[in-house]
C-alpha cells in the first residue's frame, strides 16, 4: 500500500527521506537547535550497529575506554591542523556554574588529543605496545546547516584511537579497521563500498593520509560513510609520545584512529528504502519478524512464535486492536524484513502467508512447514537481494570519464560516481567544484591511470573517483 | 601476596581506594580537571552493569533513546526547582565557533527538561501511553573537590523517564525500578542495600518524592546508590504535556525518572576490594576465571579452557612470559574470581589448583574433575560469600539508637549506618550536620516509630537511617 505520508523518492529525494525518517520514527527535531532526538526504533538500530561493530573490534583485539568530552583549548592546540580544522566548529565552555572559568574548554568534535595526552602518560616501552582502544560516544561539530543523521551538530559514533611501535604495524591497523568498516557494510548493511584514500585536500586534519569507504545512495549522491586515518608521528611528536624500543633507544610512537557514526543510519535509508517506507536488511534489522494473527489463531500463532524465537530470530506479534490492513502497512513502514500472517480461513485450508518487505512477494505455504528453516533461507534472499539490488544501481551510475565535458553532462542528468584519472594537482580538484560541487571521494590505489588528467591534459598519476556528497 | 602498590585499607582508607583504582587500572586522572579516563578494566565493568541492567529495564518494557547532550537555558528554566538545583553546577556553552551564541547551553547534568520538551511534542491521548524510555550517557556536574568514580565532574549513567496516564501507574513504576536496582544490587553487585524514601530536604529537585537506595562502605560511609523520583504533575505542568484521557478530557501527565551512574563502580571497590587489590562478585566480573599454566602442560589448559569457555565462563589464559608468581599477583589486583593454576609437575600427581580470590583459599583437585561444575559451584560460593560478608559487616555497623549523644560517639569511633526516630522537622535533620556531617539517608516506610524524635523529644513521625555520605 502506498502509504500517503511519504512523498515519493523519484518525486522529491529530499523530502522522502525526512518523511521516511518521521513515519518509521527513527529521529524528531528537537528545541536544541541542529541536534536530534533520536527514537526508540532508530537507536535500536543504533545498538545493532554497535553489537555488530562492537564484537568485530573487539575480535581484532580492541578495548572500549571513555575520555572525557571536555578538552582543553591549550590540550587542543598542540597539534596545529588539527585545531585549524576544527576551530570554526566546536561548542566553547566558558563557564562553570556562575564561574567564568581559567581556560576554556570544546565539547569533543573528535579526541584524537585526549587519547594522546592519555598515551603519553601510559606509554613508556615497546613492551606497552601495541594499546588498541576504542570508544562510543557522542560528539558534537557546530554546523551551520543540518538533516537528520547526515549532518547534526551532535551525533553518535566510536573512535578508534590506536598507538603502535612501528610504522608497519600502525598501517596495517589502518587498513585492517578500513577491511572490518567494508565487511560491515557490505556483509550486514548490504551496502556496497569502494574502499581508497582521500586526496590530500580531503584527508583528515593532522592526518599523514586517510582512507575511506564511500557509498552511493539512491539518488546519485555519494555518502563518506567510514574513515581510518594513519597519523605517523605527527601526534606523537605534539603530545610526546615516546618509548623505549627494542634497541632500546627513545622513538616517537605511530598512531591511527577510525570511526563511523549514526550517519550510517542514513545510509541505510537512502539505498535500501522505498515510498512504502522503511527496508531493512535482516541481519542489522532490530525486529525481523512480525506475526499478525487474523481471527482466533492463537495456537499456531504461539507456535510459530516461539519456534523462531528458540532458534535466536526477533520476532514479535503484532496483537494490537487495529485491523490487519493497518497492522500490514505499520510493519511496512517500519521496514521489518518479512511478515507472517496467520488467518483463520487460511488454517482451514492448512495454509498461512509470508510476505517480504524487500520485494513485497506474498508467499502462501503450508501450515505444517519447517518455518525456521524457511524464515532463515527468507531472510538470506532479501539480505542477498537489498545487495545485489544497490550495486547492480551503484554500478549503472558510476560512469568512467576522461573530459570535464562529459562529468558536467553526467552531473547535470544522472549523477552518480564519475571515474576519472587526474594529475594529482590540487587547482584541477578544486576546479571541479564548479560542476554542481563535485568533489573526489578517493584515489583508487590499486588501479593505474590510463588516460590524461581529465582537467588539464596532462600525465595522470591516480585514478580517482568523484561525486557530489551529503 | 601484599601488595606494596596498595596502602592497607585499615590504616588510610581513602589512600587504599585510591591505590587500588591505579593498582587494577580502572580509571586514570586526566588533563582536563575533575574528569577521568576510565580504562579498559573500569570500562568492561561498566559494560557488564549495562548489559545486565539494560535487559532488567528492557525486561520491564523499557526502550532506549538518545537526547541532545545541550540544553538551551529557556527551557532548562521552565521547571523552576530544577534550575535552581543544578543551576551551581552546570558548565555553560556560550560559543559555536568564533560565534557569540544567541542563548547559552549547558551540558547536561540531568535530561528531564529534555524528556518532557519531547513528550510534550508527542503525547497526545492515554492510547499513547505509558511511554517507558532510556538513555545511556554522561553527564556534567561541576563538582569542586572530586575523587574517581565516587564524584566526577563528569560521569556516565543511564537515565529513565517515563510519562503516564495515572499517578497510580506512574507511582509502581518509581518503585518497579527502584526494586530492579535493589535486585541489581544485591543479586549482581553483592551490595546489601537498604530501600527508603528521601526526606524533602534531600529529595531530587522537582519530585515530589525520592526513593534511594542506599549502601554502606567498609569504612562505615553511606554511599547514595541509586535513586528513583516519583515527578506527579510537576513537570507536566511546567513542559505541559498533556493527554485526552479515557474519559476524554486534557489531563496533565505523571512521570518519573531514575538513574543509576559509575559510581556503582565505586561502591563495588569500597564494599569488597581488600589489600591485595580489586575483589570482583563473579556475575559482574567481565573476566571470571584466568588460567595460569607453569611448565608443558598446553593440553590439559586448552581442555580446561575450551569446556569453561563453552559453557560461557568468561576464561582467559595467562600465556605471558611473566613469572607464576607475577600472574597470581596481577590475577589479584585484578579481581579475577578464580585462578586455575594448571603445573607440570602437579598434572604428574593427576592435580591442579584452584585458587578463589575472595578468600584466597586454593584447594588442590583432581585432574579429571568436572571442572565445568566445578567452577560453577565455586562462583557461586563466592558470590554468596561477598554478598553476606558485606551483609554481615553492615548489620554490625548498624546502630538503633535514641538520642544525639549515642550518635556521636558512634560517629567519633566506629562510624556506620545510625537507625533513629524523627518528629519530621527539617530543623532537627540540619542540626545533625554538625556531628561530622551525618544527614538523613531515607526514611525506612515501612516501620514505625517506637521513641521520641532523637534530636528534640518531640512525637516521632518517621524511623529514618542516618549516616556521613560520599
Amino acid at each position: 500500500m502506498k502509504n500517503e505520508a511519504i512523498t515519493s523518492r523519484d518525486v522529491d529525494f529530499a523530502k522522502w527521506y525526512t518523511d521516511v525518517v518521521k513515519a518509521a520514527r527513527l529521529c524528531d527535531y528537537s528545541n536544541v537547535k541542529g541536534c536530534m532526538v533520536i527514537e526508540p526504533a532508530g537507536y535500536a538500530l543504533w545498538e545493532r550497529m554497535q553489537s555488530v561493530l562492537d564484537g568485530m573490534f573487539k575480535e581484532t583485539g580492541h578495548q572500549n575506554v571513555y575520555m572525557p568530552m571536555l578538552i582543553p583549548e591549550s590540550l587542543m592546540k598542540k597539534e596545529g591542523e588539527l585545531i585549524n580544522g576544527f576551530a570554526p566548529e566546536v561548542a566553547w565552555v566558558t563557564h562553570g556554574g556562575a564561574n567564568l572559568l581559567e581556560e576554556r574548554l570544546c565539547v569533543r568534535p573528535t579526541s584524537e588529543t585526549l587519547f594522546s595526552d592519555y598515551y603519553s602518560n601510559v606509554v613508556r616501552s615497546y613492551r606497552d605496545l601495541p594499546m588498541k582502544y576504542n570508544q562510543w560516544c557522542s560528539v558534537m561539530r557546530w554546523e551551520k546547516t543540518t538533516r537528520p543523521f547526515l549532518r547534526s551538530r551532535e551525533f553518535l559514533w566510536q573512535e578508534g584511537h590506536t598507538v603502535h611501535a612501528s610504522a608497519e604495524e600502525a598501517e596495517a591497523e589502518t587498513r585492517q579497521m578500513l577491511n572490518v568498516y567494508k565487511t560491515f557494510f557490505e556483509d550486514y548493511l548490504a551496502i556496497p563500498v569502494i574502499a581508497g584514500r582521500k586526496t590530500e585536500k580531503e584527508k583528515f586534519a593532522g592526518a599523514e593520509y586517510s582512507l575511506t569507504v564511500e557509498a552511493l545512495m539512491y539518488n546519485g549522491v555519494a555518502l563518506q560513510s567510514g574513515t581510518s586515518h594513519y597519523f605517523g608521528q605527527k601526534f606523537s611528536k605534539a603530545y610526546d609520545i615516546s618509548f623505549v624500543n627494542k634497541e632500546n633507544k627513545q622513538e616517537y610512537a605511530y598512531q591511527t584512529s577510525w570511526g563511523v557514526t549514526t550517519r550510517m543510519i542514513g545510509a541505510l535509508i537512502m539505498v535500501h528504502s522505498d515510498d512504502f517506507g522503511l527496508v531493512l536488511p535482516p541481519k542489522i534489522a532490530p525486529k525481523q519478524v512480525v506475526i499478525v494473527p487474523i481471527g482466533n489463531v492463537l495456537e499456531k500463532v504461539n507456535e510459530v512464535y516461539e519456534a523462531l524465537k528458540a532458534n535466536n530470530i526477533s520476532v514479535y506479534v503484532d496483537d494490537s486492536n487495529k485491523s490487519p490492513g493497518f497492522k500490514f502497512k505499520e510493519a511496512e513502514v517500519n521496514g521489518i524484513p518479512v511478515r507472517i500472517e496467520i488467518g483463520e480461513r487460511d488454517l482451514k485450508r492448512d495454509v498461512y502467508t509470508i510476505a517480504r518487505r524487500d520485494t513485497q512477494e506474498k508467499v502462501e505455504v503450508n501450515a505444517d512447514i519447517d518455518v525456521v528453516s524457511y524464515v532463515k533461507d527468507l531472510m538470506d534472499k532479501i539480505q542477498n537481494n537489498l545487495f545485489e539490488t544497490a550495486k547492480a544501481r551503484r554500478d549503472k551510475m558510476t560512469y568512467e570519464v576522461e573530459s570535464v565535458e562529459e562529468m558536467k553532462e553526467i552531473i547535470e542528468n544522472h549523477p552518480g560516481f564519475i571515474i576519472a584519472d587526474w594529475c594529482g594537482d590540487e587547482a584541477c580538484e578544486v576546479s571541479l567544484k564548479e560542476i554542481g560541487g563535485l568533489k573526489s571521494r578517493c584515489i583508487l590505489e590499486e588501479e593505474q591511470p590510463t588516460h590524461k588528467c581529465a582537467m588539464c591534459g596532462k600525465e595522470a598519476k591516480h585514478r580517482v573517483v568523484w561525486g557530489i556528497q551529503y
